[in-house]
């Protein structure tokens, strides 16, 4: 039992192997969105309100916040989206940057106990990153590769993992308030990256006793019906242990795929949620009605 | 490494270890199908056919054949629509009764190495059935069940697979020719069903060394949505190690989930029949002749 503890002011998510899995929706970033990165520059920020509601709204129990625009003030445009984020909506926080200033400025801002992401295992990122754990009280994103990059051997990945979990050790941080990301390959490239996902989340739950998370959407790079594929990967990795993700919430199947594991993992009691999302609308109401009553409910993990 | 290899007059279909997930169409079978067995009682036979095809087109490996119709000529039955089903298609069957003399007058019409469904431990129908799946050189699904009933207990289910195991080797039968069901729960009154089967279906493949197969459906019982968590079982069940299924091809998702997670074992080379499944169209051809060219090449394994 490992339960990683997220917060904002108004709410808390538990991250945990017993615990029902949670969807760090991605989209709040720059990266390869050219109008997002464009109106965050000049200080428009309507678009990362939306992209956080509509989020929320799918079902997404955190939200990652990135800032990275090449050439801007990454650390202000970070922290202005974080208190923007946190205005609109009562999720807890992934704060998302390669940048320390940037990361240290977004959690000064930050309300409750936040998700950094991330930290490597390359020395230089760990005597930044783990300080300001540290000193804010955090949970980090440890992702599996160092300065000799990313390995294909997932096993020499979970080596770098390792390192993490005890470097933090060192500096106070807790192994449950490491959250390992074992790196998704794209399956089209790397048959065996599947696999090797099993492989390792098992050993990270197993021998390390850590929650874990992924960019999940990375495994379908370049294939058609990347819903499809992204689904089954979700499935596969929540049955092998995986405790959470950073993916799009709002694509068809994401969500339903998640909920249905939580079902098959026994993480939705007496199927409760289940039920209560995908019950025949009856003769009181419709079934529109029925889901905007049920994302009013919120979440209780 | 085990393969049982099931054939028709003109097609192998091999379940395995490091193979494709073998779906079994379940559509032909009376059972609950008032008008199909209505209609079989009185000799007309046309939905059989069009059951079989349609199966086929949508994708199915293998077909269950049951015509377990109360007071009807069971036995003349399930001859008969063996017969046509193999007039219409090339796919190899599962010859399905709980009626041994209809096993019987199934397994003497049929053209190749068919599957049995089913043995179970209970000592009678093992004396029955076991020198059937010998004489004619067949293979068999034994369900994981004895005199006492099902167990909610899953290693006693296993206890149940070994006994079988053991019984058809007493009777020259390998261990490769024993394709073990071990019982899926409703999830909704049992809700640590699906761990259950991770559970069984790991030990039957590292301890048994066996092939599995299940009926599928079964999962999502009484709930809303089947397809959402049928697809959900499907994928975490053959992440597991599960070889096969009884299940229906037609509903959605069901083939999509099995062929993503052939794609994440890493049983879908190069992800060739994931992308000339799902590819867009191209200025060639619509989607729809797309489709059509790829059923007609039918399978490889």
């Amino acid at each position: 039992m490992t339960d990683t503890v997220i917060s904002s002011a108004k709410r808390e998510v538990v991250i945990g192997f017993e615990r029902p899995f949670v969807v760090i929706g991605e989209r709040i970033n720059p990266t390869g969105r050219k109008i997002l990165a464009a109106e965050m520059s000049s200080g428009d920020f309507s678009r990362v309100g939306s992209d956080a509601l509509a989020q929320v709204q799918a079902g997404a129990h955190m939200l990652d916040v990135n800032a990275g625009i090449p050439l801007a003030d990454e650390p202000a445009l970070l922290a202005r989206a974080v208190e923007l984020v946190q205005s609109l909506t009562p999720v807890p926080l992934s704060i998302d940057s390669s940048i320390v200033d940037a990361l240290e400025a977004g959690l000064a801002v930050y309300q409750g106990k936040a998700l950094v992401n991330s930290v490597t295992g390359e020395e230089e990122r760990l005597e930044a990153v783990l300080p300001l754990i540290k000193k804010y009280g955090a949970a980090v994103v440890a992702i599996s590769n160092d300065e000799t990059g990313i390995s294909e051997d997932p096993d020499e990945r979970f080596e770098v993992a390792k390192k993490i979990v005890q470097r933090a050790a060192d500096y106070g941080i807790p192994h449950n308030d490491v959250v390992v990301d074992p790196l998704v390959m794209p399956i089209g490239a790397i048959n065996q990256a599947g696999r090797q996902v099993i492989h390792i989340v098992k050993r990270l739950r197993e021998e390390l006793g850590v929650n874990t998370t992924c960019g999940a959407s990375n495994i379908s790079f370049g294939l058609p019906n990347r819903n499809g594929i992204n689904a089954a990967f979700l499935t596969m990795a929540i049955g092998a242990g995986m405790t959470s993700a950073i993916t799009n919430p709002l694509h068809d199947g994401v969500m339903q795929a998640c909920m249905a594991a939580d079902v098959m993992m026994g993480h939705d009691p007496d199927c409760r949620r289940w039920i209560t999302r995908y019950r025949e609308p009856s003769a009181m109401g419709g079934e529109g009605e029925r889901r905007r009553r049920s994302s009013r409910r919120g979440r209780r993990v």
